[in-house]
Order: C-alpha cells, then sequence, then structure tokens
C-alpha cells in the first residue's frame, strides 16, 4: 500500500522513528492490535497521549468500518478538512466518494429559516439523499452535527457502518459522544463507533483514524 | 465581519458560550489582548489548556501578520487542509490567494531525486516562485518545512511577514520551533513567529490562528 505511506525513504525514516517513539512513551495499555493502529495514529496526528485512554472503539468498528470502505461506502464528513485531508488515490480505489454539505446554499439556508446550525442542516441534507446507510460518517468539528446523527438512527432508522465520532469543543461536545455511546434502539443493538471521550477531538483526528482503517484494511485477517 | 462568525443564532450562542467557557477556565495569563485572540481561538480549535503556555508570538507578529493579510499577501501552507479550512470569503475581500504545492508533481519528483521530503521541496517551489516575501507562512503539519524556511530566511535571505510555525510530531517539530525562535540573520533582527513549543501542533491551529487575525484586521487599531 505504497501510497498510504510517506513517498521517500527520509520520509519514511521519520514516520517509522515517530511510531517507535510513540510505542515506547505510550507504556501499558489494553487496546487490541486493531485499535491500537487507530490510537496511535491519533497521537501521532496531536502528539496527545491522552488520545491512549480518551479513544474509545466499538468491538466491531475496525472489522465493519473496513468493510465497508472496501465496499465504496459514501463517507459523510462535517466539514471540508476532513475531506482535504484524506488520501483520495485509495479511498478512489476502492470507489469511496466523500461528502460535506457544510457550505451547500440549501444547507445554509435552512439553518437560517430553523435557527439550526449548517452542521445539523448537512446530515439532514445527507439522509435525505439517502447517502447514510452503510456509509462511513466522520464527524471531526461539530458536536451538533453527532446529536443529529444520533438523533437518525434512534428516530429515523438511519444505519451507518461506523460513526466517526471526534467533535472538538466547550458546548455539547463531550455530551454528543456519550449520546453516541449510549444510543438505543431496538433491544440491545448499537452502532460501530470510534470516538474520543470529553472535549478533545478535531479533524486532524478523524482523518487519521480513516487513514487508520485503510491501511489495516490492506492486511489479510481484515 | 459576518461572515467569520456562525451564521444563525444558535450557532452564534454555541460559539460565545465557548469562548465565556475558554476565558472563565484559562485564569491567569500575560498575553497580552491581540495575543490573547490568537491563543484562545487555539484552544477553542483542540479543547486543550496547554496551548496557553507552549503559544509563543513575536511582539510583531499580530501587527505586521494582519497588515500583510490586509494587503492580499499569499499565504503558504505546507498542506491542503489548511487551506480547507480558511475562510475563502474574507481572503478573497481581502485578495490573499492561498498556495500549497505538497501534491505538485514536480515537487513530488524533486522529493524522490534528491531523497528529501515533498515538504521539503514544496517551500522550495514557493520560493523560487518569488511567493515568499511578504507572505504568511503556515507550517501545520511538516517540521522538515518549517526547518526548511529557516535555512530559506537565513541563507538565501528570503522574508516572509509572518511564520505560523506549528508542525506536529514526534521527529523534529519541537526542534523546527526552536530553530524559527531562534532564527539569526544580519545582526538583531527576528522573522515576525507564532508558534507553538514542543510537540503539539497541527493544521487545525494554523487554521484558528489565522481566523483569529482575520477577526483581529476588522479592528480599528490595526
Amino acid at each position: 500500500m505504497n501510497d498510504m505511506r510517506q513517498m521517500t525513504s527520509l520520509g519514511r525514516e521519520i514516520e517509522n522513528n515517530s511510531f517507535a517513539i510513540i510505542d515506547e512513551e505510550a507504556g501499558h495499555h489494553s487496546h487490541p492490535p486493531g485499535d491500537w493502529e487507530v490510537v496511535r495514529r491519533i497521537i501521532h496526528a496531536t502528539a496527545d497521549f491522552e488520545y491512549k485512554d480518551l479513544t474509545k472503539i466499538h468491538e466491531n468498528a475496525i472489522r465493519d468500518g473496513i468493510q465497508a470502505l472496501k465496499n465504496g461506502c459514501p463517507i459523510i464528513c462535517d466539514v471540508q478538512m476532513i475531506i482535504a485531508g484524506l488520501n483520495s488515490e485509495r479511498l478512489d480505489a476502492y470507489g469511496c466518494k466523500t461528502y460535506s454539505f457544510i457550505s451547500d446554499p440549501e444547507v445554509i439556508q435552512r439553518a437560517k429559516e430553523n435557527n439550526s446550525t449548517r452542521a445539523i442542516e448537512s446530515m439532514r441534507k445527507a439522509s435525505s439523499l439517502g447517502l447514510l446507510n452503510g456509509s462511513v460518517i466522520a464527524i471531526g468539528n461539530a458536536p451538533t452535527a453527532l446529536l443529529e446523527i444520533v438523533k437518525l438512527v434512534e428516530e429515523e432508522g438511519v444505519r451507518p457502518a461506523l460513526v466517526i465520532g471526534v467533535p472538538v469543543g466547550f458546548v455539547s461536545a463531550a455530551e454528543s459522544k456519550e449520546a453516541l455511546l449510549d444510543i438505543k434502539f431496538q433491544s440491545e443493538y448499537s452502532i460501530p463507533y470510534i470516538l474520543t471521550r470529553g472535549r478533545k477531538g478535531g479533524s486532524t483526528i478523524a482523518v487519521s483514524i480513516i487513514h487508520a482503517l485503510l491501511l489495516l484494511s490492506t492486511e489479510k485477517k481484515f
């Protein structure tokens, strides 16, 4: 999977040394190997070891996320920054298309009419276009977008393959992730998630999670 | 400056509450008001109060950065994610154009030929096009790009208006920022900088710094 790695030997050396430092400094943890690939990529993108404990991964998230990507699922992002950070060659190889409706004129219009947020309306738009079922949803910025996804799952039967819930912020970010953890529909079922508890998150974290899944997707066991 | 603010009253309320929480929890600090506008936007983008102490701002950085933006300076970024995160309406209003050469075919070719990095070659390309003098340079990802900027200033007389040095990582990130702090040419002169000491940084932080400058640029005193 050469197109996910650094292109020059100097670049690869820097990346390898970085991960060696992370593994050494991270010390003990209880993440299984697939999950750890995600967590160490988050730490690589932030230089923040708090993510070792903040990151919570549903038991089916790695498997289902990789399968969805290999099936060429849509990737729905709250902000354009996530799309800009993704490796488009690898997504093209799987046939995955990326979407962000945050700057869509209809979304902006509805946010004003409803006094909601553009993030909320952008998720509604993705849902109305039928893009959410089987998708990977990546929320790196707006808690209101993640809360809307929880609502769409619980009340309207939307079934994404994986929800990456890593919005950042001081108002509702932590709460939106707890809502994702506690998502309820039917009896015991839950939606596979990868999230960072508390206030911390961001679009670079969403990108690092998807890149970790893309790297894992080339391994035989997935 | 309506186009830099949240568009709906709900969105604005969330943003205002966020900054109120940041100001309250940040406690004592010695940042002057203009600097603090930058630092609190970094905290807003990361939910990480460590940036209160990690962020170092040259005494002329706010003034010179704003002036350059108002003059419609080029903005040179190491990665496309920064460009995707910037408010294009406000930049258009000032006539600022954004550049990232990391995926330029010539840059990729040279990185392989020289066994350097794409980030290094992308800065060299910007320099060869005469884009760096008077520019705002924003490095959010690659320490090697920032080290190359320091070299171009010290050895080739390049004179950016402001260098935003916030690469993230475990190999050379901290060192690249110390090199920017210690930049030397002529006798006592230095290049205005905004940087985050140590390993932490990222493209969302570079975006938040530029947005803080754009917001400050509408105030009369600048």
